[in-house]
């Protein structure tokens, strides 16, 4: 299976944190060891150690060819490993295809960006559903053989939310909100906690709420730009994964602003949406460890 | 008078605002010919229309070798052209010389960079007096052979603003707030209102008052930023002259991002005195336009 | 007519130059006049003055709506201050819809990003025709309703040049090369001189020609760029409408510089597009000033 | 010791490198044992695997403090290590002060800034001298308490080269060209081989050469950039450390572009620099791999 020349992987990625005391004297050492003795190559890892909370955080991607415990029994052979060193662990398979739902609103082009790149191949995910409070996305849904749900009554937030958790079931792995324009509520939230990235039209902490672009416009910043995170139950407070900015001056109108800050919707989302796909996010202290 | 081969100037500058509907019905008309009755050459006008405001906003760059009024007349020759377009204008001339006062406290890489800067002929300026509430600047103003004040009472903040009032007199044009870590009472703030630029180490709005770094790093933003802006009575919220970012990752500790900060801050306090000093900036509504 | 309420404008735009010392001594009074009197109101003016060639270049856009010239005649009652002072010029219509042709080769990622601009109104012109090499574009231009040709006979490149004279006619104002991966002969470039715009996945004058993200690998650059220029006859030399870069680093295979630069290309080629059809490039010297 | 805060740290680095399929099976877990028998803390370790070459690459810090083997004998101690897996490595020591040497001709903002930069503590070296063809940047020497040696004879090369190597003497770890503008001899080259690091004020491999910036401006580009790299006998095409851009347009003249240049020439010879130091460069195939 290719992708513009890239060749599918099969490796396994361990997302993980340790306490540094113990973590400095072995815990690379006992992992590595560990799987060489099961004949697993390491293909990347990347660590960091954040000494102010003093905590050991890495990424460790190793080939599944050869690797000699099957994945379903990892857990039970790697115990004694993460017991003695207090190991706090992710394990996620590249050859696994996450399947996302994406919410929409009226403004659909960081839906019609993230279903391109789907087609691609950049996206390695299945997307399952898109759900929208606003009837214009379905075409593109439709050319792209995505289902699309109309939610029934979208004034009424409490009965949307139930309509929704229904649709998604229990296989979705990830929500994307793609300019979903409704706020949800924290019994929502709690069902996809770090499993809903939200695309935010500034650049946080700055302009949190409605209408940032307007805020922007008014307060004369020199910059504007769009933030990526998690979302938790406090408005635009979630972790942050990805930001960025653009340049804007006095000959900026607001809806130049508009334009200029959809290009960075667009990128600034994707690049989340890939980082998560790819597990690269490791998530603590309502804070990102981005592994790229 | 060359500096890296560039001759000073001999031009006039006229930062000017108008309402709309006269605007356009032929104020730049008018002025052209005001200055061509006058033999006066435009060098470079750039005008901006705010349709929110419906307000004309120019600036205007002439030659005045050959121009045949006296420029201490101005006023009284060009009066009826404003009087007709009702026109609110500020008017410099390039080869003064502003008087500029530096207040600097513990970091001083700001003021160093402003210092090396004035020296090879960047900034067309005087720095007349750098007062400090610090001792650790004083040989680096010696070096550049600038007074240096030393404030007698630093901790007193009502005493030091009368210290500072005095010592600056009626002469100076600019004060810049380089680094300065006091809070600067109403009282002086009124004297030199959209004469006194400061540098804070954020991206105004988002982390106003004090450690910005410090809450940049416990949000986990994913871009650092500086803002240069006017200083109004209300904190950190006055006109933004210019902005710069930076990125960062999990990777930079507090004290990475104060040295990622440290050389943006360089830069766009330099940029906004430079641009206040070639007479580039205009405000209104609590923005700025910056002519570049 | 509204996109994203912005009113459909009803302004004609001058793209001019003129020699310095002329223009200095009253061209922006002459024309400022000459519109006032046939009840033109000037709504944005911008200029420039280049000193080194003695030339001062501007663009004027002014209201139709009251202008009393019939814009056929423009040329006629313009005359006498074109001839005045020399001037060269460009008129345009901002309510005249360019006809553009898109040429795409297999990568379709700048054809998709145009189409959805187009459709959104971002750009305001119309997309006759899509002419490509390869066959995968059709589905999109299908959902697009763009029409769609394949070439005949896409190995023959005299063949093909002549084939898409022939499909382009007399009516196209635009040829947009969203990655159309055939160097066109001259013959055929001097057809659209000005009047068509590559994408080259480089940061120009850096890689020329074939693979640049495989050059930029091999040579090490720690940040990629692409480049969108007019295309003349000596190739990747044209005068540069936009460039961009994004950073890069020893984890970035070529394939993710690929992707990378794919975000860059359908941003840079698309301001690149709309600034031309907004008249806003002025050509000279083999560089564009572009009035933004 | 303290620098803003931070200790001086007392720690090893490996720069390594060994091939891939040996190093998959286990050269992490065997150095990251190496170290633990002798109780060395692992505190960062990056690396990176170029498929390509198949080379695995690394960069580790370990902390020195209880590490049992004195690091004089740490190449006989590591060499059963080193020979199983062919590691290529490098070893460098936190807390040794690397001694440089500064050459300068007539522009001297970039000395200015690594002399301010090392004042402060944020390059972690010891300047033992500044040499130049040109007598204007003495007092600033003088004023930071470092040798200032005007070359006798600058217009001959051969001469200076041979009055430089001795100045040098054996002592001086890395040489920064900082703005040096001239062409050093392939003998003299050969002696500081990757511990040399010059500035060169373009985009490389854009513009190589004299006058980059009038060059840039020629062309028209949007941007321009300017490049760190070590040097090598080929002109400005040694390894590459860092680069960066700033945007241009028309109404930059070359010497605005100069001005904008030198911002950016500091910030980016004093990362490289700052790298270097760090022992975070490690050079392979004429291409860095830097580990921040």
């Amino acid at each position: 299976m290719e992708y513009h020349g890239r060749k599918m992987k099969n490796t396994a990625v361990l997302l993980l944190s340790t306490p540094m005391p113990l973590a400095c004297k072995g815990v690379v050492a006992a992992i590595s060891q560990f799987l060489i003795a099961h004949n697993g190559s390491v293909l990347h890892s990347d660590d960091h150690l954040d000494s102010g909370r003093d905590l050991f955080l890495s990424r460790l991607e190793w080939d599944l060819d050869g690797f000699d415990i099957p994945i379903s029994d990892f857990e039970h052979h790697f115990k004694p490993v993460a017991e003695r060193f207090l190991i706090n662990y992710h394990l996620a398979l590249t050859d696994y295809r996450p399947k996302i739902a994406i919410l929409v609103s009226a403004y659909d082009h960081c839906l019609a960006d993230l279903l391109y790149r789907n087609g691609t191949g950049e996206l390695a995910c299945d997307i399952v559903i898109i759900i929208s409070n606003h009837p214009n996305a379905k075409p593109l849904a439709d050319f792209h053989h995505v289902p699309f749900h109309l939610l029934t009554n979208p004034k009424d937030k409490r009965e949307s939310e139930r309509e929704m958790l229904e649709l998604l079931g229990q296989d979705v792995d990830l929500i994307v909100l793609a300019r979903y324009m409704q706020i949800l509520g924290p019994d929502f939230v709690a069902q996809y906690l770090l499993r809903m990235i939200n695309i935010h039209h500034s650049f946080l902490p700055a302009f949190i709420g409605a209408k940032p672009y307007h805020q922007a416009f008014e307060r004369g910043v020199k910059l504007i730009g769009v933030t990526s995170h998690y979302v938790t139950s406090t408005l635009d407070e979630g972790p942050i994964i990805e930001q960025d900015v653009v340049r804007v001056s006095h000959r900026d109108t607001v809806e130049d602003m508009v334009g200029k800050g959809r290009d960075l919707e667009k990128v600034v989302l994707s690049r989340a949406v890939r980082w998560h796909l790819e597990n690269r996010v490791l998530v603590y202290q309502n804070k990102t460890i981005v592994f790229v």
